[in-house]
């Protein structure tokens, strides 16, 4: 048989339409195309091969399929500070007017004097206090209807973005991952359940009955005939440190199989994780990347700020224990949805 | 045309075939069969065509579709005690011989002697004392290895049946109905969350996370590099009474679309379901069948048993507020799957 040069046309044609389906078939393939490839990558995708494969000797049955997420400094930026604390500092101020004793009464005349190096010496009654005018003496939905508004305009000044665009993307894919592969994601958050609530679903794709917090009291009141649950300016629950194991088996009842957080805050979330059997997965956020976001520690030589801290002594737990460091640096190929 | 016998056999069939199936696709159809035709059955049954049909005025987001269900008297049996009272006599029982001065000591006395009377005069310190001795001072796991084996093999004296056949064959159909129809069903029970929790998948359908319940403190120890998290005798959420909304809103952060319950211990519930918009369904099981079951009020003339209590003013709100009350004597033509 005589090969023609239309011959040699089809066959070049079939390679490039091959070429380029293997091409766009490996692309879309990459459920993490935010993530280099690299430890922390190849950690996550081993960990659902061997929970989701029927032929695993770890396979977990979808009911059991549980990941767990803190939210700041995990999923999305917590500095200079939480964006929760930027919320209350927003409703000191508009507040203010009606409260002129505040100019000379601590904690909040360093609030609204801006004070930073004040407000970094804060102590948890100082919170407790800002809380209680900004957070409580309310309904929870005229709380919402505080926290809606906010959340939907206020921008980050460093990056002049909504604070919700400040969603890491890599997580993103993680959390959407996970959920293709059966998993149920949660938010464990030392942050307000009620404000994370607000925009967990728009934002993370997480409804709120998935969002695990701190609370404040609420009470049941019907005085008016329409019932309210006032909020008081009490702490109920605190889900962070130990907090964070009991708010899990109390709001779920369910012990995580993959834990994700960034701080000494999510540790006993992680050690709760690893104490089950077959595969889990832990991992820590080292914001290590001062240029794309911010570069903190004290942990590998990064400053100490204070905020969201990564200790030495977590690094080394995190060793010790097998728990997966990820570098922003280096394991991330992209931090925001904004990122070129 | 001349109409032969072959053609009437014919046709006779064909109405047979019809009939049959016609008859065989309402038996089908009827979503709820242990209910008797009545006005309970038609407001579960207009319920949800309200809220699940696209052309409804009342259509509600499948996202949102939450139904909140009290468990004892109205999932299933409450006399005459609490099934969780019964677990805690029995470890009582067992843990006696370790305890010789229990013979002599309130509140352990009573139950050891079997006492009704003085047991039905106990104070909440008296049951906190039970409570911390058969529910705390060990780890969940440790627990609930103790409540499987007795959930599992404890009968009900009077029906000689597992307390977990004593569930209510209506309520298991609409709990099915509305899952079918896009809703989340969840326990919102006085009970134990934990206790609960450990049959609350296999009886009902309803997977951990999707039972609120009152809890005492547990504490998260590592001492042994192994996590537990300790019970604690001491009280940490009673989710009865206001206890239910204020439950409802920080396990779930929804508001119910539907709620049952069956003393005023659910009243808030139901008040906290109403006073949202649309269509809501807020239902009270009476228990007026002393025959199939247990009869006592005291509304209506029934019995006071100070267990489940459904007095005449629960009953004078559920008229007034447009609840519906559930008969059990009229509106179940089935009480328990085992009955005939």
């Amino acid at each position: 048989m005589e090969i023609t040069r239309r011959d040699l046309i089809k066959v070049s044609a079939a390679t490039a339409v091959l070429g380029a389906f293997g091409e766009a078939s490996v692309a879309f393939d990459d459920p993490l195309p935010s993530w280099n490839k690299g430890p922390a990558k190849d950690a996550i995708l081993a960990f659902v091969k061997d929970t989701t494969e029927k032929s695993s000797s770890k396979y977990v049955e979808p009911k059991d399929r549980v990941a767990t997420f803190d939210q700041d400094g995990t999923l999305w930026t917590e500095h200079p500070v939480y964006t929760q604390a930027m919320f209350a500092f927003h409703r000191l101020g508009v507040m203010a007017p009606q409260h002129p004793d505040w100019k000379s009464t601590e904690p909040f005349k360093s609030v609204l004097a801006g004070d930073h190096e004040a407000m970094g010496k804060f102590t948890e009654k100082d919170w407790m206090e800002i809380i209680a005018v900004t957070h409580a003496g309310m309904g929870t939905e005229e709380f919402l209807a505080l926290v809606k508004p906010w959340i939907t305009t206020a921008k980050a000044p460093r990056f002049d973005r909504l604070y919700t665009d400040l969603v890491f993307q890599p997580m993103l894919e993680v959390m959407k991952y996970l959920r293709e592969k059966g998993f149920k994601t949660y938010i464990v958050t030392g942050g307000g359940q009620e404000f994370v609530r607000s925009y967990s679903d728009r934002i993370y794709g997480i409804p709120p009955e998935q969002v695990v917090g701190s609370s404040i009291v609420t009470r049941f009141d019907n005085s008016s005939g329409k019932p309210v649950l006032m909020r008081e300016p009490k702490p109920f629950f605190v889900d962070d440190g130990p907090g964070k194991a009991i708010g899990i088996n109390m709001f779920i009842g369910k012990r995580p199989y993959a834990a994700f957080g960034n701080t000494a805050g999510d540790q006993q979330m992680l050690e709760w994780t690893q104490a089950g059997d077959g595969a889990r997965l832990m991992m820590l956020v080292l914001h290590d990347d001062a240029q794309r976001e911010y570069a903190y520690g004290p942990a590998r030589g990064l400053p100490d700020t204070h905020v969201g801290t990564f200790s030495e002594a977590l690094l080394t737990q995190a060793d010790k224990s097998g728990w997966n460091v990820i570098s922003m640096k280096n394991d991330w190929k992209r931090i925001f949805a904004f990122d070129k």
